[in-house]
């Protein structure tokens, strides 16, 4: 099996981080980044369910393709079966793909546009289903990668000519189909020929930003330092940060915004010292079944993502940790919301209302 | 040779982590802990340097005690050569010893303080000034271990009977000669029954926090949880914080203070959030030389301890990293300033002012 890493798409370099092919769902292992290059196979949908789970895929839009490509593993697997256990076996497939992690929303959008299109053509034959699932799903692939064209468009017209930005996480190629959400507006920027540099914050415990947003910007030579988490503080004050740009695991209707732990803490620093502090996401990212971040709930994570780094114990045996895996950043404390329809701002719920539509059935 | 990782002192228990026996310097390796307790003997005062370089000493009182008994370990390798010689190679090794990490200030002082203790006693033989500076060492070693337990006693009474304390790297007994500075209060609140919790930021890039805070709670016993340093911010603004102790690199006059990356960033979010923050450090930590925290440079340190953990690599080949080891909190931003002598407390400048001591000489 070959796999171009990096293949030229619309002229820019695209590192290729999903595929679905014969029958089997390949995603390049985040978890091994950046020293092997491996595709972690998923051939059942609780491979789907494990990959999700262990992170061998992430980043919000990421795990809502992969999830919808589970949904299609699902029905390959139970294509025999008869139809009512089809259908029941199918329900609690998308059960477990949808709650295979709890904070981000984009998974269980896609989850639940996946299961929309089950329910609307259970008349078919469970290989027609198959299909009309599989074409959803490569819908939902290939409308990732346009929205994050999309979003890193209107995410440039505020970047300056000469630009020093911030980011958190990985939000790149490798968080979505390609090309990224937070870290598509730096590329968009640097293939636009701005005179930019990205300060990376390495983002602990699991290290996306030194281990995969590094990694990309190496990759693409987009000029960068990486840096400790805590780090970024200094540089906001010191005026050597022009904008911070994150991406976002769920957005509630007035703009409060979960997203990797250390976020709102980026977010308290920006807003003390006047520096521009925008998420960069897809609209699949709003829930707008949520009036505020006060009903997300916080995934914590286990202990050893803090104990051990790369399997090497570094706290004592014996401590407590308290491992909170993302945070809320209040919608007061950003400066704007860059979706693929436009850039939001605030009053964030009359703005964001405006977006809701109107074919996504209510959980 | 045999060492009591824990004895008992004042009814309370002691982690011992520096001790000078049969005219070497035993230095708790800090680089080992919590993996292996193992002691870094050092014969001569360029080991004292390299102890001190490669951080198997570190926390600004305990590299003050450890550079004293460099300076002596010096005039033992130079007690056979002539006057001049001695002098010259003494003077050599002080400078030497001075600037083997560039932000502490207490290292600075001690060494001074040395330097005056070799100058007054020029007349004598060599073996009488080795005999002179080592009960001068002695001294600032017992000197750091009762500041200690003053500052201890003195932050305590600021600590709820029910209290959530947030901590930043190490300031306990590994980073002083026992005890601790902010940790000591920890542990004074502990051992007086206060009931507390102690949040221990793990504080990238040199996990001081994960490795050594952690390690000695444990071993004490001390309720705690470890955190990732970016999860603090959550944690202050959702009321679980009730202060927030840190320790001192360098305070100026005033009250900017120089102390361990992060610690800008978590007072910061303090500050928004109405929690109090507090430094506890020796009035050895002041340096009355300089007006504000512009004029405190930051030591900047290798890219592996942001690249690398523990020898493993996190980041891709090629990575520019920017690594300050320090960070400046504007006095503003604290609340108070714990020390033996009391609670310095806002305007700084005028209350630091009257602790300037008429011994010792200007740089």
């Amino acid at each position: 099996m070959h796999f171009n890493l990096l293949s030229k798409g619309d002229g820019i370099l695209m590192i290729k981080t999903i595929e679905f092919k014969d029958e089997k769902l390949y995603l390049l292992d985040q978890r091994k980044i950046p020293i092997e290059t491996e595709f972690f196979v998923c051939k059942t949908f609780q491979d789907v369910d494990f990959a999700i789970k262990d992170m061998a895929v992430r980043g919000a839009p990421a795990i809502g393709v992969a999830a919808a490509y589970g949904v299609v593993l699902a029905a390959g697997q139970f294509m025999k079966c008869d139809k009512q256990e089809f259908i029941n076996r199918m329900h609690e497939a998308c059960e477990v793909l949808y709650n295979s992690r709890p904070t981000a929303v984009n998974l269980m959008w896609a989850v639940k546009r996946m299961r929309k299109v089950l329910d609307d053509n259970l008349s078919l034959e469970t290989r027609q289903i198959y299909e009309r699932l599989k074409e959803e799903a490569d819908e939902i692939f290939k409308e990732d990668f346009a929205l994050n064209k999309k979003i890193a468009e209107f995410g440039n017209t505020i970047v300056p000519q000469k630009a020093s930005i911030l980011t958190h996480c990985n939000t790149g190629a490798l968080a979505t189909t390609g090309y990224g959400t937070a870290l598509g507006v730096v590329r968009e920027a640097f293939y636009s020929g701005k005179d930019i540099i990205v300060y990376a914050d390495e983002t602990r415990p699991r290290l996306q930003g030194a281990r995969l947003t590094a990694w990309e910007l190496v990759q693409e030579g987009i000029p960068s330092k990486l840096i400790v988490d805590s780090a970024a503080a200094t540089l906001i004050r010191d005026g050597k940060i022009d904008l911070v740009l994150v991406g976002a695991d769920r957005i509630a209707l007035n703009g409060d915004t979960a997203n990797k732990i250390g976020t709102f803490m980026l977010s308290v620093v920006a807003k003390a010292y006047g520096v521009p502090f925008y998420i960069a996401a897809p609209t699949s990212t709003i829930d707008f079944d949520i009036e505020s971040g006060k009903e997300i709930k916080i995934e914590e994570r286990s202990a050893e993502e803090v104990t051990h780094i790369s399997g090497v114990r570094i706290a004592p045996e014996g401590i407590d940790v308290y491992n909170p895996a993302f945070d809320v950043t209040p919608g007061e404390n950003i400066t704007g919301i860059i979706t693929e329809k436009g850039i939001l701002t605030k009053p964030y719920r009359e703005n964001i209302l405006k977006l809701k539509p109107k074919s996504i059935q209510k959980s």
